[in-house]
């Protein structure tokens, strides 16, 4: 009998994904569904990095540099020497989206078996990148009483054997928004340096922070050869569908190691990598507005949420989500109800369960991750919805 | 001490690329390279393709569908109609170039320590693919006295043992150009029926064939469970930098399996996929004109190289490349001379060592792959650089 790999059905289906057909269903019904399940911004991509690609003007679609174009990573240098992060175009390898500098990441540094540590509620795509890369992610926890603060040293000393490898970080936080401090992160580098371990960094939203400066894991001192940064464009340009993102380090092994797997796809996505290249020149005030509108929208959703009986939600420091806890039994079954069983004028909203960012089982259970990627007009309906769900839900407990 | 993977140490570099240091140190010398090394192709991309993403108008550049956008698959349907070839656009994933669905194809159904039977010569690549995904290469043997026909299915029956997963098989060939007739094709059907095999099967080239007809592998009845297809735009539409590829499989569970792994890297690149779409619109007469460019230059380089003493080449009946025999000691050591030690007329050409493409060490010492991506006016310059280059070798053999 022909037979899918073991490794094929335990990769697991995208938690922020999987509720989709609820959501075409209930659409087809007429009602109007608030996406607040997926990172998808309503952002504008620049105007003037769409047009770099519009007015291109090569005759062939070549392949470029399996690193990517050495034209983009010397423009690259100059984004990154802006964050007081200096480095060289030979340490910047342009990936197709930072959904491949992890998997290049995790394949380079890591054997079948091996384990990464990974604070959770975490990216529930790492799941996925690890079952690729047939590694295993070891979760700790961080709670939602402290706004998912990094836990403390001894809960990483505890989760580390000899098969771990890494620790991996994203800043500020997908899902939950944390933001992590330069302390937080000095405490990474001791444990890192301590017990000879690669600090994998990912750093989509650094552009989004609203309490506090963003300090990056490539300033860490010491740690140079320890610390390789998964970055994308997609969130930073609301450029997602182009498919750029980087993976970035000082140490030459791990680069020489990730052009190897690089090379054998060729090369990334040559449209977008004019976008990306193009992008690098916007105006230094270019993120002010997004940052502004984000952070409206952060204010107004948390305020929102904590003002409904029984939901608390921790005010996220940066990113664009935030994680809550709901009255509920079940943040499974409450989002697909709120699709197939839930409407208020019309209208409901699409969540995703905070289960699929956990790695321990059970956890999450009473916890959503909302993306606040809607204008605040439309925010606000959503929260009118969610509102009016939580009064009518009949499996509410607490 | 931080470690490389083990497998990141085993990941082969690019044999096609290995060579590119010397090649930029001639053209530093002022030497002309003739680049026969690698499949980039220099026909144009079709200009109503890449306008249509010139053209493109959409404010935000968003993620499509994890499978590739809709329409593009409904598109797509049409373009294998044509070919006789019935699908449905549930059947058809887009991926991000050939590679990706190579790789989607590897993990779904197999595991780590699997093994996949592939004739050798093969794309080098396959090996980076089987890297990654933890799986092994068993090669058998094809060889260049009969043109690199499908070795006998005693030979695959030898090499299958229970860890067997899968036969691949690249028709027409990279990097031999050999076609595959019809009735081969129906020999790895009955040995994927008896031993129930997965056929993976590349065709990237399959608008190239100039003796005889493209029989295609979705074409095999009764296998229609077994067959996956890993299909590319790259070399159709000379578009290798958009990264468009297919995996394509009425076998429901491979395809809901690589559509989990589709969701963890959350999609195909936008931009290339409007090309994608806009150049399933071409003429039907559209590969003529090419058709008959890759003719001439094949008939040209197979002349050329069969009238210099001591070579042999077999005529490729499709894609463009053709792997010819030299009378020389070790390919890579000649491909290397050629940059280092050799000019004529302040001209020379960079040949692939086709050590890189066979399995079994110590096997294609003296065989070199050409691509014919270059017009006949410059395939002919390169050829005398050959010649004149394999009369000053003072490694000569036979």
């Amino acid at each position: 009998m022909l037979n899918i790999s073991h490794r094929g059905q335990t990769m697991p289906a995208s938690p922020i994904r999987k509720l989709v057909p609820f959501a075409e269903a209930a659409k087809k019904r007429g009602i109007t569904v608030y996406h607040l399940n997926i990172g998808q911004p309503d952002i504008e991509t620049p105007k003037q990095a769409l047009d770099a690609v519009r007015q291109s003007d090569f005759k062939v679609l070549e392949y470029s540099h399996s690193a990517g174009n050495e034209s983009y990573r010397k423009k690259l240098v100059g984004y990154y020497k802006k964050l007081s992060i200096d480095l060289d175009p030979s340490q910047i390898m342009i990936t197709t989206g930072g959904s491949e500098a992890i998997l290049f990441g995790f394949m380079s540094c890591m054997d079948a078996g091996d384990e990464v540590i990974i604070p959770e509620p975490f990216y529930a795509n790492y799941n996925g990148f690890a079952v690729a890369a047939n590694v295993v992610v070891k979760p700790i926890t961080s709670y939602i009483e402290n706004g998912f603060a990094l836990p403390p040293m001894e809960e990483f000393e505890k989760a580390i054997t000899p098969k771990t490898k890494a620790i991996m970080v994203c800043n500020p936080n997908n899902p939950t928004g944390y933001l992590y401090s330069r302390k937080e992160l000095e405490t990474l580098k001791q444990i890192a340096l301590k017990h000879d371990l690669y600090i994998f960094a990912d750093e989509a939203y650094r552009e989004f922070c609203y309490d506090g400066e963003h300090f990056s894991a490539m300033k860490l001192e010491g740690a140079e050869e320890n610390v390789i940064l998964m970055d994308t464009i997609s969130k930073r340009y609301s450029a997602c569908g182009g498919r750029i993102g980087a993976l970035i380090t000082r140490n030459k092994k791990v680069y020489d190691t990730a052009l190897k797997f690089a090379q054998a796809r060729l090369s990334p996505p040559s449209f977008a990598q004019i976008l990306g290249e193009a992008a690098v020149d916007l105006p230094n005030n270019y993120f002010d507005t997004t940052k502004a509108e984000y952070l409206n929208r952060r204010n107004l959703l948390i305020k929102r949420l904590n003002s409904m009986p029984g939901v608390f939600c921790p005010n996220p420091g940066g990113a664009f989500y935030a994680i809550a806890r709901l009255p509920i039994d079940d943040s499974d079954k409450f989002s697909q109800w709120l699709l197939e069983s839930f409407s208020y004028k019309e209208q409901t909203v699409m969540l995703a369960p905070a289960t699929g960012f956990y790695g321990t089982p059970g956890l999450g259970k009473n916890e959503v991750r909302l993306a606040y990627v809607l204008n605040t007009n439309d925010l606000n309906k959503a929260m009118d919805c969610l509102e009016k769900a939580l009064e009518a839900y009949p499996n509410k407990i607490g």
